[in-house]
């Protein structure tokens, strides 16, 4: 699956030994995975990403969850498991004691490196009321253990819009936002009329009525009237604290 | 259709000639209306509703919108038609010489009271984009026709808050807001955070994408998570305007 | 987040002497709020807004509900926590004995003003059908605690429109009718047909089949062909009823 | 397709002369159709369902209309074809003299019977709106055409309900009622509650923003709160006629 | 709410001692109702629509749905209650020894004419699939207790189309044929080809994926080619056995 | 409901002797069922379809899966049930000691024929992630019972995409590929693109927010910018791999 | 981007001399396209996909179409256009003297195979109505390029099922049935309950109000009741066309 | 609307002579902006966003986006309109000589900065059709003007994903990736498998049938099993190159 030319060139230089079987083997992407038999663990996913595999843990038996960790920590120093009942959460503990389970986000974290050492800019979790935290404290824990400095702003919805006033200096400091809101979804429009770091908005299923399980906060979102806001899926905290630390530690 | 006893109770008070036959008529509410062909123009509208019946030009041509206005201002000495073109303006104009037509509004006025003192108090009518201006004046010349002061404040979207910031004493002072916005529509939770009036929010089909025609703004008004705020349909400025001033002049 | 000629004057006024700091902070509408951690209790709101910040109890324990009610005690005289089960009413009583638990409409209330004579005009709550019930009560309780005298009329939906049409001389004396129906929806359209006072539509998810958990109901609150009529979010008849305070009050 | 005991017995019949090929043929329900090139028209339909094939004329040229109208004539006294557009009409005019073209309606229609005596009850055809007249009117083309006799009220919607009570007589004659709205669809309900004959709701496409094309009236209608209510298609004015017409007419 | 011309006819004929009160308020259309708190019991239901009020036990309490059985059949000699739970169902016994449980319908009736004769022509319930009965048998038992004589065609999905045929008979028989089907709702259409009668169509929510709840069916049997079909909300068997019953027995 | 000439001339056939009666009750296509009571069982399904009727056993007991499954072998050597619960696997089992149940899938199979030689091409059946196994695997049994040879490539997601071009080998030699997924559903399309075969689509109920049960997969497949894929319900494994087999094995 | 383990094979064969430079280069699946400023025209398509790559015609300037020709047939002896205007094929006409354009269709086709003869089963293409003939033609066209003998089977809809009825052998002959209906899109399930063969359905976007551009009929389709039934994109008669070309020459 | 705290801070600092009343602006961040009568141009918009306000072309006259630009360019050097009609780029020329009109992407740029080398890393702008360009070509422009370089990968669609992976090296070599597409919009997710940078995903409102006007591939987007991923609304090109240009030169 590479281009003609590329793949000819490539091969002619393994056949005149210009390049070896292993360098030769890298230009063709060639990448390892490991099979559990219920899932494939995707072993080049830190080459290509800069992060392992993450293991999304709804829908999986607590043993699921914990053999899966144990693969991944077999090749890599970090673990980060994202929906993760109690109970799995127990069960990974038996396979890596370092674990720690964070409550609010449903979130376990294993951080094995030597040096843990932030990377890049601020990063700022923003969130509109208390019934976001959940998803807020998903975002944060993710930007955290992927090596950004998190700040986080809780219950700064539209509705008293001094309180988010009032926290100006840390949004104009950070080098992404995560804005989380459920409802009406006005926070990031606001947010993004008043920073120039780009925002990642986050939509909740906080609501009720026409809310629709978090529609109306999405639309809301994807239709900002201000620049440099883009919209993660509903619920989706980890994908946004992924998204913010790519930025950040650009 | 009166309950059993009211009804009884009346007739048996004209049988003893307690009650004149009008009188009774009215205790009955009977209303009357008049037949065009094309429409039935409801004369009892003015008395149950204290305002005449409003035409609605889309739809109609110009000569019906025009024996519309005509039998309308035979009784009443107000009309208001909305949806208006130029071409039905000009047919209005022929059979009432001193009707105004508000050309962004696409409205036509005709106010032949003896004295038109505005009641109640201030409508403030604020809009987020120059785009939604049609449906905010809609909105005000409405209001005002209903005999309402009205206060405009275009273009403070909240992409750059201190454009509404800076009209607080405004919006203060107001004792009914009417907030116009498409896009993501997050004007009327602000505002609504803002003042203690009643705030009517008015989604307009600006917007492109998955705006869908007003549904992104139509549903974060409904999900306003500041209290004091109700919803018009899409792009309905004059239902706005009409129910700010039945809360102005209350 | 003031617009730079009014903020250079305000200053320059305190330099100057002719202000005290006090009132130049008032002047930039400077707020307090108070950090619980979970949440921020926003004590501003009671100024901006003529109402403490009303507690939203679905998804909180009865312990935090409890606290927000103490916070919000200490400096307002007046309480309103919606959606409360009855567990949490009764953590509420512990640290507010005179609270009050309205079953039907799952509110609690304190009320410890000195007098609390009802003001503004009166609000009527008609509901469709009786199982629209605890919807309308959380209006008629919230409309009440705001100060204003409510009557209700349960059980006048239009399939047997004689039962509402009885009630005529009622819906006419109010200043502000709250309407709440689910199924069709169609009661605020013909009420709104027959009083001149504004009509606050609250649709229901009272339905099944293509009801769409109230998304019939409420797009035919948005089309109401009668004027008159605003809308808020579906079974939100705590917003219904706010809202028709602030209108009978005004 | 008929079942094996049926068929056997049929054909021992047939084999045993009992039953002539034609009787047998009959009994098996074989039916007849002629094949246009771009469409067969079927001439079992007035045997089957006691009423030649209507063409719908939208997205059909002059001609292809013209020709149908011809086929279908040659084996029947009447013929319907709906959504016609004048120069359709017209073309019909030639292979038929004695078509009717109905305008507000835009139906053609043919009647060679020899006697048009109307058989079975009244078809009351009410309309909310003048807007809706041209479905309204479809509808009761469709049904004085198949031998109803039909009586309109129109602009009898809810917003002005006294309009419709007054003829709450015509409406209780009536054998069945078709009832036809745009906006919030409300008629239905409100007639469905007033009188014992079938109720016929036709949605109509009139309304803008949140009335999506007819569907806040559709999904209205589905829910009506009053039983005896059944739906057709957005502004389908001619299966509502045909329907009225199958149920009076019984 | 009469027309005013009628009012004042009939106000002066009472006047003139030429129509007595009671006379005169049948001509007003009054009715009565009865307040049970929770409810008002629409005692001019039988009147208006030839069948007493219909108990909906859907979120009622057994003690409820038993005490407004009572307060009908206090009026009338028929009881019809749907969605009943066994346990109300119980409590309805000990009001109504003589009520029946039908269990597939989740129906209870009571029917205490002196004769009940059935009237009118026979209507044919015809359902899809087996998952489809308890919706069909709503409709067949309503309609059997409005008085008419009821024929079940069960399994005549379109997947095997040669059970339906083979059932043409009966089809062709009935006055009026209810078609109850769910996943793609073909039944209707197919039906409708075939018999003159009119159809009445219940969509069901039977089918996953897709169906969206009986969207699905929803969808297509508003759209049905055949004409002489409409349609009920989803589930509603009850709305189809009445609609069919009003038909049937005109 | 055959044409006209075509029973004319197969009636003229028994009648001159030229035909016996079983012979043309063949041509009529007369077909037998079995009427349980709860359901009617289509014996015709075989000789139609070249399969038995397939029991889903969503919303059934498990004595009527047992009873259905009875009725079924009486006349079949093959059985295929699904969504079977463990209990109703269980009284199959009872009836039909034979009966395997596949866990994963909820799949019930019988298979009593002499040979069970595999038929037709190879079916692959590619599924993206690991919450895809039980829908994959319905399609996986489903076709092996109906005679294929089916190869399983799991959790070969597109954000991974070596481990699918690390199939390519195995898509390339399949006759017919089945691909399973959910969320953004893209593999299809991936798929779609590599291969010549035939490429059917099954979006799963897999993901969360705005993955709204599936539809956004459904959607994402029903567009698929690669030719040659066709889609089915969201989840229906069953249905895929009925179509692969029917594909495979022509 | 293949497996590691593949590749480092590979490559050690082309070091060790024991694969050509262009064995490897296929073993990659090193694939050519030809990039045209505007368009990248994929040359690897048809010896991945047994076809070359197809012009989408629409939203193309004729010339582009007309280049694209004129790069696809420099390379194959097939081509074709979808979706094109009459000016588009003129102008594919002066590149491709023996360029067909099939009107109806709206589809250009060139056939310069030294024989044409066509390779496995009948593809039969039915259609419900006569406005449903622009897809099916696109369909077959489709298919008859690609080899496959074709019969076309015109309004042969559910609401006539004896003229379906009467094609049955033709459609039990076929290898494989395209289904295309739109309104309520029953014509698939008919027609996939009667034939063992797959079916291909495809939605139309024929029909009006809740029709909603061909959403009743995808739907429908794909909760068809009977197996064996798979579904294209709206209108696409193009997909369908292909895929059953790819079941049929399989 | 700053915290009481900070505002009588900084107040006292006034008084006190501590703080320069241009000082004390600064902190409570009075911010300018010009009104035009049908616009307010927010100036402080350079300040906080670090980009000035940008102009929406679409409904707006030629003469509105002359104005505009006028305004914009006297008090900053760089000047960007979107969705621009060539009159309008003609207009703009007028008042700047020195705009840039660029067709494909319709966007007008001035750039008068004295030295305008690119800043931060390389943003990839990748799109899958060549139906896609404008959106494309609107992101590149975009970010180009905002000071990034920009590499453009067009027509990289998966169904011939080996021209994608021709790409990687560039794809890699990104700081961001913005990745365009409609119809199954699965781009993003492919290209998030493959890069560790931020992927910025567009949807387009490239297809037909049940593409919804880019819906599908926006839910697909939104639901990518990628990480990485983040979504701006249908066709908004402006949107992602801003957004790409706010991370790539953070």
């Amino acid at each position: 699956m590479v281009s003609e030319g590329y793949a000819k060139k490539l091969l002619a230089d393994v056949q005149a030994g210009r390049l070896s079987v292993d360098e030769a083997a890298a230009g063709l992407g060639s990448l390892g995975y490991e099979d559990l038999g219920f899932a494939k663990v995707d072993h080049g996913r830190e080459a290509r990403k800069g992060f392992p595999e993450v293991i999304f843990g709804e829908g999986k038996t607590a043993e699921q969850v914990a053999r899966l960790a144990e693969v991944v920590l077999a090749r890599s120093d970090r673990l980060l498991a994202t929906r993760v009942s109690r109970a799995a959460a127990a069960a990974v503990t038996v396979v890596a004691p370092d674990a720690v389970y964070h409550e609010t986000a449903r979130v376990v974290t294993v951080d094995r490196r030597a040096e843990t050492r932030t990377a890049g800019g601020l990063v700022a979790v923003a969130s509109a009321g208390t019934s976001d935290a959940p998803v807020a404290e998903e975002a944060a824990v993710t930007a955290e253990l992927m090596g950004c400095e998190v700040s986080r702003l809780a219950d700064v919805g539209v509705a008293g819009i001094h309180r988010l006033l009032d926290k100006l200096d840390t949004l104009r400091e950070a080098r992404v936002v995560v804005a989380v809101a459920g409802m009406e979804g006005a926070l990031p429009s606001v947010i993004g009329g008043l920073v120039s770091a780009p925002v990642i908005a986050v939509p909740t299923s906080v609501g009720y009525g026409a809310s629709f399980g978090g529609l109306a906060a999405l639309l809301a979102m994807l239709n900002s009237c201000a620049p440099g806001v883009a919209v993660v899926n509903i619920d989706n905290g980890f994908g946004a604290g992924y998204m913010a630390a790519a930025i950040a530690s650009g």
